[in-house]
Protein backbone atom coordinates (compact mmCIF):
# COMPACT_ATOMS: atom_id res chain seq x y z
CA UNK A 1 0.00 0.00 0.00
CA UNK A 2 1.28 3.58 -0.56
CA UNK A 3 0.47 5.95 2.05
CA UNK A 4 0.23 9.20 1.27
CA UNK A 5 -0.11 10.59 4.84
CA UNK A 6 -2.51 13.63 4.94
CA UNK A 7 -2.42 15.00 8.26
CA UNK A 8 0.04 18.92 6.88
CA UNK A 9 -3.81 19.67 5.83
CA UNK A 10 -5.19 23.19 6.90
CA UNK A 11 -8.32 21.85 6.71
CA UNK A 12 -7.67 20.78 9.90
CA UNK A 13 -8.17 22.66 12.38
CA UNK A 14 -4.87 22.20 14.58
CA UNK A 15 -2.65 22.78 11.75
CA UNK A 16 -4.52 25.42 10.45
CA UNK A 17 -3.95 26.68 13.83
CA UNK A 18 -0.30 26.19 13.14
CA UNK A 19 0.02 27.58 9.69
CA UNK A 20 -1.72 31.32 11.83
CA UNK A 21 0.87 31.30 14.08
CA UNK A 22 3.84 29.96 11.30
CA UNK A 23 4.84 26.90 14.29
CA UNK A 24 7.41 25.39 12.22
CA UNK A 25 7.99 22.88 14.78
CA UNK A 26 4.35 21.52 14.72
CA UNK A 27 4.41 20.99 10.61
CA UNK A 28 7.97 19.68 11.18
CA UNK A 29 6.69 17.01 13.53
CA UNK A 30 4.00 16.11 11.64
CA UNK A 31 6.26 15.39 8.68
CA UNK A 32 8.97 13.44 10.91
CA UNK A 33 6.26 11.96 11.96
CA UNK A 34 4.19 10.50 9.30
CA UNK A 35 7.67 9.96 7.40
CA UNK A 36 8.52 7.04 10.31
CA UNK A 37 5.28 5.51 9.72
CA UNK A 38 5.81 4.64 6.42
CA UNK A 39 4.34 7.13 4.29
CA UNK A 40 5.28 7.49 0.79
CA UNK A 41 4.68 10.65 0.32
CA UNK A 42 3.32 13.94 2.57
CA UNK A 43 0.82 15.81 1.51
CA UNK A 44 0.67 19.01 1.56
CA UNK A 45 -2.28 20.88 1.28
CA UNK A 46 -2.43 24.77 2.73
CA UNK A 47 -6.53 25.72 2.38
CA UNK A 48 -5.79 29.01 3.19
CA UNK A 49 -6.77 32.27 0.99
CA UNK A 50 -5.85 32.20 -2.61
CA UNK A 51 -3.36 35.80 -2.48
CA UNK A 52 -1.56 33.60 0.21
CA UNK A 53 -1.75 29.83 -0.77
CA UNK A 54 1.55 29.83 -2.72
CA UNK A 55 3.72 31.57 -0.25
CA UNK A 56 2.18 29.27 2.72
CA UNK A 57 2.34 26.01 0.47
CA UNK A 58 5.91 27.20 0.10
CA UNK A 59 6.83 27.32 3.71
CA UNK A 60 5.46 24.23 4.40
CA UNK A 61 7.38 22.26 1.68
CA UNK A 62 10.70 24.12 3.28
CA UNK A 63 9.61 22.52 6.56
CA UNK A 64 8.89 18.93 5.35
CA UNK A 65 11.58 19.06 3.32
CA UNK A 66 13.77 20.12 6.08
CA UNK A 67 13.27 16.62 8.40
CA UNK A 68 12.30 13.39 5.47
CA UNK A 69 13.38 12.81 2.45
CA UNK A 70 9.69 11.45 1.46
CA UNK A 71 8.15 13.10 -1.69
CA UNK A 72 6.08 15.71 -1.27
CA UNK A 73 2.18 15.19 -2.69
CA UNK A 74 1.08 18.97 -3.33
CA UNK A 75 -2.71 19.06 -2.51
CA UNK A 76 -4.25 21.66 -3.71
CA UNK A 77 -7.61 22.79 -5.54
CA UNK A 78 -5.97 25.13 -8.05
CA UNK A 79 -3.75 23.36 -10.39
CA UNK A 80 -1.80 26.46 -11.22
CA UNK A 81 -0.53 26.09 -7.76
CA UNK A 82 0.54 22.81 -7.79
CA UNK A 83 2.73 23.73 -11.04
CA UNK A 84 4.37 26.42 -9.13
CA UNK A 85 5.12 24.55 -6.17
CA UNK A 86 6.69 21.79 -8.07
CA UNK A 87 9.63 24.20 -8.35
CA UNK A 88 10.49 23.65 -4.29
CA UNK A 89 10.37 20.32 -4.40
CA UNK A 90 13.74 18.72 -4.45
CA UNK A 91 12.79 15.56 -5.59
CA UNK A 92 9.52 14.39 -7.91
CA UNK A 93 6.75 13.69 -5.84
CA UNK A 94 2.80 13.72 -6.59
CA UNK A 95 0.43 15.93 -7.92
CA UNK A 96 -3.03 16.19 -6.01
CA UNK A 97 -4.83 16.54 -8.13
CA UNK A 98 -6.24 16.62 -11.94
CA UNK A 99 -9.76 15.58 -13.15
CA UNK A 100 -11.06 16.17 -16.57
CA UNK A 101 -12.30 19.23 -14.65
CA UNK A 102 -11.72 22.65 -16.81
CA UNK A 103 -7.91 22.83 -17.75
CA UNK A 104 -6.55 20.82 -15.08
CA UNK A 105 -4.91 18.38 -17.06
CA UNK A 106 -3.65 20.58 -19.98
CA UNK A 107 -1.65 22.71 -17.26
CA UNK A 108 -0.25 19.58 -15.45
CA UNK A 109 0.19 16.89 -17.86
CA UNK A 110 2.69 18.73 -20.01
CA UNK A 111 4.68 19.45 -16.78
CA UNK A 112 5.27 16.06 -15.49
CA UNK A 113 5.19 14.52 -18.95
CA UNK A 114 8.62 13.90 -19.08
CA UNK A 115 9.93 12.99 -15.62
CA UNK A 116 9.28 11.25 -12.56
CA UNK A 117 6.43 13.01 -10.70
CA UNK A 118 3.13 11.17 -10.21
CA UNK A 119 -0.27 12.48 -10.36
CA UNK A 120 -3.53 11.72 -8.72
CA UNK A 121 -6.99 11.99 -11.13
CA UNK A 122 -10.04 12.21 -9.75
CA UNK A 123 -13.17 10.38 -11.94
CA UNK A 124 -14.96 13.59 -12.40
CA UNK A 125 -15.49 16.14 -14.87
CA UNK A 126 -17.07 19.62 -15.76
CA UNK A 127 -20.86 17.98 -14.46
CA UNK A 128 -19.42 16.70 -11.68
CA UNK A 129 -19.03 12.94 -10.18
CA UNK A 130 -20.76 10.54 -12.45
CA UNK A 131 -23.41 8.58 -10.42
CA UNK A 132 -23.13 5.23 -12.59
CA UNK A 133 -19.69 3.19 -13.58
CA UNK A 134 -20.37 3.16 -17.02
CA UNK A 135 -19.95 7.36 -16.76
CA UNK A 136 -17.15 7.02 -14.53
CA UNK A 137 -15.41 4.90 -16.93
CA UNK A 138 -15.74 7.22 -19.70
CA UNK A 139 -14.01 10.14 -17.80
CA UNK A 140 -11.30 7.08 -16.73
CA UNK A 141 -10.56 6.94 -20.92
CA UNK A 142 -10.72 10.35 -21.11
CA UNK A 143 -7.82 10.94 -18.82
CA UNK A 144 -6.24 7.82 -19.87
CA UNK A 145 -6.07 9.53 -23.63
CA UNK A 146 -4.32 12.64 -22.02
CA UNK A 147 -1.53 10.17 -20.27
CA UNK A 148 -1.19 8.74 -22.92
CA UNK A 149 -0.65 11.81 -25.52
CA UNK A 150 1.75 13.11 -22.86
CA UNK A 151 3.20 10.11 -22.35
CA UNK A 152 2.54 9.77 -18.71
CA UNK A 153 2.91 5.77 -18.03
CA UNK A 154 0.03 4.56 -16.20
CA UNK A 155 2.52 3.46 -12.97
CA UNK A 156 2.43 7.17 -12.42
CA UNK A 157 -1.40 7.73 -12.19
CA UNK A 158 -3.28 7.26 -8.86
CA UNK A 159 -6.93 7.12 -10.24
CA UNK A 160 -9.09 8.21 -6.89
CA UNK A 161 -12.38 7.08 -8.05
CA UNK A 162 -14.16 9.07 -5.67
CA UNK A 163 -16.20 7.11 -2.66
CA UNK A 164 -19.13 9.43 -1.29
CA UNK A 165 -20.82 8.51 1.81
CA UNK A 166 -22.13 5.26 2.75
CA UNK A 167 -25.14 6.96 4.09
CA UNK A 168 -27.22 7.93 0.80
CA UNK A 169 -26.11 5.13 -0.99
CA UNK A 170 -28.26 1.82 -2.38
CA UNK A 171 -26.12 -0.34 -3.80
CA UNK A 172 -22.95 0.68 -0.88
CA UNK A 173 -19.91 0.72 -2.60
CA UNK A 174 -20.25 -2.31 -5.10
CA UNK A 175 -20.44 0.84 -7.95
CA UNK A 176 -16.74 1.69 -6.77
CA UNK A 177 -15.54 -1.38 -6.48
CA UNK A 178 -16.55 -2.39 -9.43
CA UNK A 179 -15.25 0.55 -11.24
CA UNK A 180 -12.00 0.32 -9.35
CA UNK A 181 -11.89 -3.60 -10.56
CA UNK A 182 -12.14 -2.46 -14.11
CA UNK A 183 -9.42 0.00 -14.20
CA UNK A 184 -7.26 -2.59 -12.56
CA UNK A 185 -8.16 -4.95 -15.21
CA UNK A 186 -7.70 -2.10 -18.13
CA UNK A 187 -4.25 -1.21 -16.36
CA UNK A 188 -2.52 -3.78 -14.08
CA UNK A 189 0.15 -1.14 -13.64
CA UNK A 190 -1.92 1.99 -12.61
CA UNK A 191 -2.75 2.38 -8.96
CA UNK A 192 -5.80 3.14 -7.59
CA UNK A 193 -5.70 5.38 -4.65
CA UNK A 194 -8.32 7.31 -2.41
CA UNK A 195 -9.35 8.71 1.12
CA UNK A 196 -10.85 6.28 3.87
CA UNK A 197 -13.09 8.60 5.31
CA UNK A 198 -15.54 10.60 3.29
CA UNK A 199 -17.47 7.02 3.36
CA UNK A 200 -18.63 6.88 6.86
CA UNK A 201 -19.86 10.80 6.76
CA UNK A 202 -23.26 11.35 9.28
CA UNK A 203 -22.85 7.53 10.65
CA UNK A 204 -21.69 6.76 14.15
CA UNK A 205 -18.46 4.91 14.98
CA UNK A 206 -16.97 6.23 11.86
CA UNK A 207 -13.78 4.30 12.38
CA UNK A 208 -15.47 0.68 11.73
CA UNK A 209 -16.82 2.06 8.41
CA UNK A 210 -13.38 3.73 7.40
CA UNK A 211 -11.79 0.40 8.41
CA UNK A 212 -13.97 -1.98 6.68
CA UNK A 213 -14.46 0.15 3.79
CA UNK A 214 -10.55 -0.04 3.27
CA UNK A 215 -10.31 -3.52 3.54
CA UNK A 216 -12.95 -4.13 0.77
CA UNK A 217 -11.01 -1.15 -1.28
CA UNK A 218 -7.84 -3.00 -0.80
CA UNK A 219 -9.27 -6.50 -1.70
CA UNK A 220 -11.05 -4.89 -4.92
CA UNK A 221 -7.45 -3.53 -6.28
CA UNK A 222 -6.99 -0.17 -4.52
CA UNK A 223 -3.00 0.25 -3.39
CA UNK A 224 -2.61 4.11 -2.49
CA UNK A 225 -4.70 6.05 0.12
CA UNK A 226 -4.66 9.58 1.30
CA UNK A 227 -4.87 8.73 4.64
CA UNK A 228 -3.37 9.24 8.47
CA UNK A 229 -0.71 6.91 8.69
CA UNK A 230 -0.43 8.23 12.55
CA UNK A 231 -3.84 6.15 12.77
CA UNK A 232 -2.39 2.75 14.62
CA UNK A 233 -5.53 0.71 14.01
CA UNK A 234 -6.13 1.48 10.33
CA UNK A 235 -2.55 1.03 9.80
CA UNK A 236 -2.72 -2.58 11.36
CA UNK A 237 -5.99 -3.26 9.38
CA UNK A 238 -3.84 -2.03 6.26
CA UNK A 239 -1.11 -4.68 7.35
CA UNK A 240 -3.72 -7.23 7.78
CA UNK A 241 -5.24 -6.98 4.85
CA UNK A 242 -2.40 -7.60 3.07
CA UNK A 243 -1.42 -10.92 4.92
CA UNK A 244 -4.80 -11.94 4.31
CA UNK A 245 -5.17 -11.09 0.56
CA UNK A 246 -1.53 -13.06 0.14
CA UNK A 247 0.35 -10.46 -0.54
CA UNK A 248 2.39 -10.67 2.36
CA UNK A 249 4.08 -14.27 2.86
CA UNK A 250 3.84 -16.05 6.55
CA UNK A 251 3.11 -12.44 7.28
CA UNK A 252 6.61 -11.14 7.71
CA UNK A 253 5.56 -7.50 7.17
CA UNK A 254 2.54 -7.68 9.08
CA UNK A 255 4.90 -9.44 12.20
CA UNK A 256 7.85 -6.49 11.01
CA UNK A 257 5.65 -3.35 11.43
CA UNK A 258 4.43 -4.53 14.97
CA UNK A 259 7.74 -4.91 15.95
CA UNK A 260 8.82 -1.63 14.67
CA UNK A 261 5.47 0.06 16.71
CA UNK A 262 3.35 0.65 13.89
CA UNK A 263 0.23 -0.48 15.55
CA UNK A 264 -1.03 -2.16 18.18
CA UNK A 265 -0.71 -1.27 21.83
CA UNK A 266 1.68 1.51 21.54
CA UNK A 267 5.22 0.49 23.09
CA UNK A 268 6.55 2.62 25.87
CA UNK A 269 9.65 5.06 24.41
CA UNK B 1 -25.35 -12.40 9.24
CA UNK B 2 -26.77 -15.40 11.39
CA UNK B 3 -24.62 -15.14 14.86
CA UNK B 4 -24.45 -18.22 16.43
CA UNK B 5 -23.29 -16.91 19.72
CA UNK B 6 -19.76 -19.06 20.88
CA UNK B 7 -18.96 -18.16 24.46
CA UNK B 8 -21.11 -20.79 26.64
CA UNK B 9 -18.43 -23.24 25.41
CA UNK B 10 -16.10 -25.34 28.27
CA UNK B 11 -12.90 -25.01 26.40
CA UNK B 12 -13.42 -20.85 27.76
CA UNK B 13 -11.56 -20.98 31.65
CA UNK B 14 -14.46 -18.57 32.86
CA UNK B 15 -17.25 -20.90 31.56
CA UNK B 16 -15.51 -24.24 32.48
CA UNK B 17 -15.25 -23.13 36.22
CA UNK B 18 -18.70 -21.84 35.85
CA UNK B 19 -19.42 -25.52 35.03
CA UNK B 20 -17.28 -26.80 37.60
CA UNK B 21 -18.81 -24.73 39.86
CA UNK B 22 -22.06 -25.23 39.00
CA UNK B 23 -22.86 -21.74 38.74
CA UNK B 24 -26.36 -21.52 37.17
CA UNK B 25 -25.98 -17.77 37.30
CA UNK B 26 -23.07 -17.30 35.41
CA UNK B 27 -24.80 -19.16 32.09
CA UNK B 28 -27.94 -17.88 32.09
CA UNK B 29 -26.47 -13.93 32.30
CA UNK B 30 -24.43 -14.99 29.46
CA UNK B 31 -27.12 -16.62 27.27
CA UNK B 32 -29.48 -13.67 28.48
CA UNK B 33 -26.20 -11.39 27.06
CA UNK B 34 -25.72 -13.20 24.02
CA UNK B 35 -29.59 -13.37 22.86
CA UNK B 36 -29.93 -10.05 23.25
CA UNK B 37 -27.08 -8.91 21.54
CA UNK B 38 -28.51 -10.86 18.45
CA UNK B 39 -27.58 -14.39 18.24
CA UNK B 40 -29.32 -16.67 16.16
CA UNK B 41 -28.77 -19.76 17.57
CA UNK B 42 -26.60 -20.31 21.53
CA UNK B 43 -23.98 -22.52 20.87
CA UNK B 44 -23.46 -24.74 24.20
CA UNK B 45 -20.21 -27.15 24.22
CA UNK B 46 -19.06 -28.69 27.88
CA UNK B 47 -15.84 -29.55 26.75
CA UNK B 48 -15.66 -31.84 29.64
CA UNK B 49 -14.44 -35.45 29.78
CA UNK B 50 -16.69 -37.94 28.30
CA UNK B 51 -18.15 -39.71 31.25
CA UNK B 52 -20.71 -35.85 32.35
CA UNK B 53 -20.34 -34.61 28.77
CA UNK B 54 -24.39 -35.15 28.57
CA UNK B 55 -25.23 -34.90 31.93
CA UNK B 56 -22.96 -31.13 31.38
CA UNK B 57 -24.62 -30.36 28.12
CA UNK B 58 -28.24 -30.94 29.73
CA UNK B 59 -27.44 -28.61 32.53
CA UNK B 60 -26.05 -26.28 30.28
CA UNK B 61 -28.98 -26.60 27.62
CA UNK B 62 -31.42 -25.93 30.53
CA UNK B 63 -30.47 -22.97 31.51
CA UNK B 64 -30.17 -21.15 28.38
CA UNK B 65 -33.35 -22.53 27.70
CA UNK B 66 -34.72 -20.44 31.25
CA UNK B 67 -33.41 -17.45 29.89
CA UNK B 68 -34.31 -17.03 26.07
CA UNK B 69 -36.01 -18.73 23.27
CA UNK B 70 -33.41 -18.42 21.54
CA UNK B 71 -32.04 -21.92 19.49
CA UNK B 72 -29.40 -24.05 20.98
CA UNK B 73 -26.61 -24.92 18.89
CA UNK B 74 -25.68 -28.27 20.29
CA UNK B 75 -21.65 -28.41 19.80
CA UNK B 76 -19.68 -31.71 20.64
CA UNK B 77 -16.77 -33.48 18.96
CA UNK B 78 -18.98 -36.63 19.29
CA UNK B 79 -22.06 -36.53 17.51
CA UNK B 80 -23.93 -39.05 19.45
CA UNK B 81 -24.26 -36.51 22.52
CA UNK B 82 -25.53 -34.19 19.86
CA UNK B 83 -28.08 -36.96 18.75
CA UNK B 84 -29.02 -37.32 22.78
CA UNK B 85 -29.38 -33.83 23.22
CA UNK B 86 -31.52 -32.95 20.81
CA UNK B 87 -33.99 -34.19 23.17
CA UNK B 88 -33.15 -31.42 25.50
CA UNK B 89 -34.19 -28.98 23.44
CA UNK B 90 -37.49 -27.21 23.25
CA UNK B 91 -37.34 -26.24 19.90
CA UNK B 92 -34.92 -26.94 16.68
CA UNK B 93 -31.58 -25.89 16.87
CA UNK B 94 -28.25 -26.19 15.16
CA UNK B 95 -25.83 -29.33 15.37
CA UNK B 96 -22.76 -28.36 15.09
CA UNK B 97 -21.19 -30.44 13.79
CA UNK B 98 -21.04 -32.92 11.01
CA UNK B 99 -18.10 -33.58 8.64
CA UNK B 100 -17.38 -36.28 6.08
CA UNK B 101 -15.24 -37.67 9.36
CA UNK B 102 -16.18 -41.42 10.08
CA UNK B 103 -20.02 -41.79 10.35
CA UNK B 104 -20.80 -38.67 11.70
CA UNK B 105 -23.15 -37.77 8.86
CA UNK B 106 -24.97 -40.89 8.86
CA UNK B 107 -25.71 -40.47 12.83
CA UNK B 108 -27.25 -37.21 12.26
CA UNK B 109 -28.46 -36.67 8.76
CA UNK B 110 -31.51 -39.28 9.20
CA UNK B 111 -32.61 -37.74 12.72
CA UNK B 112 -32.81 -34.33 11.05
CA UNK B 113 -34.10 -35.20 7.62
CA UNK B 114 -37.75 -34.28 8.66
CA UNK B 115 -37.33 -31.36 10.89
CA UNK B 116 -36.05 -28.09 11.12
CA UNK B 117 -32.95 -28.78 12.79
CA UNK B 118 -29.98 -27.64 10.58
CA UNK B 119 -26.50 -27.97 11.09
CA UNK B 120 -22.85 -27.30 10.65
CA UNK B 121 -20.97 -29.44 8.16
CA UNK B 122 -17.62 -28.97 8.14
CA UNK B 123 -15.07 -29.35 4.59
CA UNK B 124 -12.97 -32.35 6.04
CA UNK B 125 -12.83 -36.31 6.27
CA UNK B 126 -10.64 -39.11 7.15
CA UNK B 127 -7.90 -37.93 6.54
CA UNK B 128 -7.76 -34.63 7.57
CA UNK B 129 -8.33 -30.79 6.11
CA UNK B 130 -7.84 -31.24 2.54
CA UNK B 131 -5.25 -28.50 1.41
CA UNK B 132 -6.46 -27.16 -2.07
CA UNK B 133 -9.69 -25.85 -3.23
CA UNK B 134 -10.17 -28.56 -5.56
CA UNK B 135 -10.30 -31.44 -2.93
CA UNK B 136 -12.75 -29.29 -0.25
CA UNK B 137 -15.07 -28.94 -2.99
CA UNK B 138 -14.94 -32.70 -3.52
CA UNK B 139 -15.25 -33.51 0.36
CA UNK B 140 -18.19 -30.42 -0.15
CA UNK B 141 -19.69 -32.64 -2.92
CA UNK B 142 -19.75 -35.74 -0.81
CA UNK B 143 -21.40 -33.96 2.02
CA UNK B 144 -24.38 -32.72 -0.40
CA UNK B 145 -25.01 -36.00 -1.74
CA UNK B 146 -25.77 -36.87 1.68
CA UNK B 147 -27.65 -34.19 1.72
CA UNK B 148 -30.38 -35.00 -1.20
CA UNK B 149 -30.13 -38.57 -0.02
CA UNK B 150 -31.62 -37.14 3.60
CA UNK B 151 -34.12 -34.53 1.56
CA UNK B 152 -32.29 -31.81 3.74
CA UNK B 153 -32.44 -28.57 1.73
CA UNK B 154 -29.36 -26.50 1.46
CA UNK B 155 -30.53 -23.69 3.60
CA UNK B 156 -30.70 -26.01 6.52
CA UNK B 157 -27.10 -26.11 6.02
CA UNK B 158 -24.15 -24.01 7.32
CA UNK B 159 -20.71 -25.10 5.63
CA UNK B 160 -17.50 -24.54 7.79
CA UNK B 161 -14.67 -24.14 5.15
CA UNK B 162 -12.20 -24.36 8.03
CA UNK B 163 -9.79 -21.53 8.31
CA UNK B 164 -6.65 -21.97 9.13
CA UNK B 165 -4.03 -20.13 10.72
CA UNK B 166 -2.79 -17.16 8.42
CA UNK B 167 1.27 -17.17 9.27
CA UNK B 168 1.88 -20.39 8.45
CA UNK B 169 -0.31 -19.91 4.76
CA UNK B 170 1.47 -18.96 1.46
CA UNK B 171 -1.40 -17.27 -0.54
CA UNK B 172 -3.59 -15.71 2.44
CA UNK B 173 -6.80 -16.72 2.72
CA UNK B 174 -7.67 -16.50 -0.91
CA UNK B 175 -8.26 -20.97 -1.13
CA UNK B 176 -10.93 -20.07 1.25
CA UNK B 177 -12.49 -17.70 -0.64
CA UNK B 178 -12.18 -19.66 -3.83
CA UNK B 179 -14.04 -22.59 -1.98
CA UNK B 180 -16.72 -19.79 -0.59
CA UNK B 181 -17.26 -18.43 -3.65
CA UNK B 182 -17.50 -21.83 -5.67
CA UNK B 183 -20.39 -23.25 -2.60
CA UNK B 184 -22.58 -19.69 -2.93
CA UNK B 185 -22.29 -20.08 -7.07
CA UNK B 186 -24.10 -23.84 -6.44
CA UNK B 187 -26.20 -23.51 -3.68
CA UNK B 188 -26.94 -19.63 -3.08
CA UNK B 189 -29.62 -20.68 -0.11
CA UNK B 190 -26.73 -22.70 1.80
CA UNK B 191 -25.41 -20.82 4.17
CA UNK B 192 -21.23 -20.25 4.99
CA UNK B 193 -20.31 -19.95 8.48
CA UNK B 194 -16.92 -20.31 10.39
CA UNK B 195 -14.94 -19.04 13.45
CA UNK B 196 -13.31 -15.45 13.23
CA UNK B 197 -10.19 -16.32 15.18
CA UNK B 198 -8.08 -19.41 14.45
CA UNK B 199 -7.11 -17.24 11.43
CA UNK B 200 -5.26 -14.90 13.58
CA UNK B 201 -3.57 -17.86 15.60
CA UNK B 202 0.21 -16.63 16.62
CA UNK B 203 -0.06 -13.09 15.14
CA UNK B 204 0.10 -10.28 17.29
CA UNK B 205 -2.58 -8.02 17.44
CA UNK B 206 -5.28 -10.59 16.96
CA UNK B 207 -8.33 -8.26 16.88
CA UNK B 208 -7.20 -6.91 13.67
CA UNK B 209 -6.29 -10.06 11.74
CA UNK B 210 -9.81 -11.27 12.67
CA UNK B 211 -11.92 -8.60 11.97
CA UNK B 212 -10.11 -7.22 8.34
CA UNK B 213 -11.08 -11.47 7.73
CA UNK B 214 -13.74 -10.81 9.12
CA UNK B 215 -14.66 -8.36 6.42
CA UNK B 216 -13.28 -10.61 3.93
CA UNK B 217 -14.88 -13.61 4.15
CA UNK B 218 -18.62 -11.84 4.68
CA UNK B 219 -17.66 -9.92 1.43
CA UNK B 220 -16.80 -14.04 -0.55
CA UNK B 221 -20.27 -14.90 0.72
CA UNK B 222 -20.24 -15.98 4.52
CA UNK B 223 -23.41 -15.40 5.90
CA UNK B 224 -23.08 -17.04 9.41
CA UNK B 225 -20.64 -16.98 11.76
CA UNK B 226 -20.01 -18.57 15.17
CA UNK B 227 -18.11 -15.93 17.10
CA UNK B 228 -18.78 -13.80 20.25
CA UNK B 229 -21.69 -11.05 19.92
CA UNK B 230 -20.70 -9.29 23.04
CA UNK B 231 -17.25 -8.29 21.05
CA UNK B 232 -18.96 -4.61 20.54
CA UNK B 233 -15.74 -4.10 17.68
CA UNK B 234 -16.41 -7.41 15.70
CA UNK B 235 -20.20 -6.78 15.73
CA UNK B 236 -20.20 -3.19 14.57
CA UNK B 237 -17.81 -4.59 11.80
CA UNK B 238 -20.03 -6.69 10.63
CA UNK B 239 -22.81 -4.33 10.49
CA UNK B 240 -20.62 -2.06 8.75
CA UNK B 241 -19.33 -4.58 6.15
CA UNK B 242 -23.01 -5.83 5.28
CA UNK B 243 -23.44 -1.83 4.86
CA UNK B 244 -20.68 -1.26 2.78
CA UNK B 245 -21.88 -4.40 0.69
CA UNK B 246 -24.98 -3.08 -0.09
CA UNK B 247 -27.43 -5.14 1.61
CA UNK B 248 -28.68 -2.09 4.10
CA UNK B 249 -30.07 0.17 2.56
CA UNK B 250 -29.67 3.36 3.62
CA UNK B 251 -27.40 2.26 6.45
CA UNK B 252 -30.74 2.06 8.34
CA UNK B 253 -29.55 -1.28 10.19
CA UNK B 254 -26.27 -0.19 11.08
CA UNK B 255 -28.07 2.64 12.67
CA UNK B 256 -30.44 0.90 14.25
CA UNK B 257 -28.13 -1.43 15.82
CA UNK B 258 -25.79 1.42 17.33
CA UNK B 259 -29.11 3.09 18.69
CA UNK B 260 -30.07 -0.78 20.26
CA UNK B 261 -25.77 0.16 22.03
CA UNK B 262 -25.01 -3.42 20.12
CA UNK B 263 -21.65 -1.59 19.20
CA UNK B 264 -19.75 1.61 19.78
CA UNK B 265 -18.90 3.32 22.76
CA UNK B 266 -20.68 1.58 25.49
CA UNK B 267 -23.89 3.61 26.88
CA UNK B 268 -24.20 3.93 30.50
CA UNK B 269 -27.19 2.18 31.99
Amino acid sequence: MIIIGEKINGAIPSVAKAIAAKDADFIRNLAKAQSDAGSAFIDVCASVENSIELETIKWLIDLVQEVTDTPIAIDSPNVRICAEAMKFCRKPGLINSVSMEGDKIEVVFPLIADSKWECVALLCDDTGIPQDSEKRLEVFAGIMKKAKEYNIDPSRLHIDPLVQMLCTSEDGINTVVEVIKEIKKQYPNIHVTGGASNISYNLPVRKLVNQAFLVLAINSGMDSGIINPLNRDMMGMIYATEALLGQDEYCMEYIGAYREDKFGPQKLA
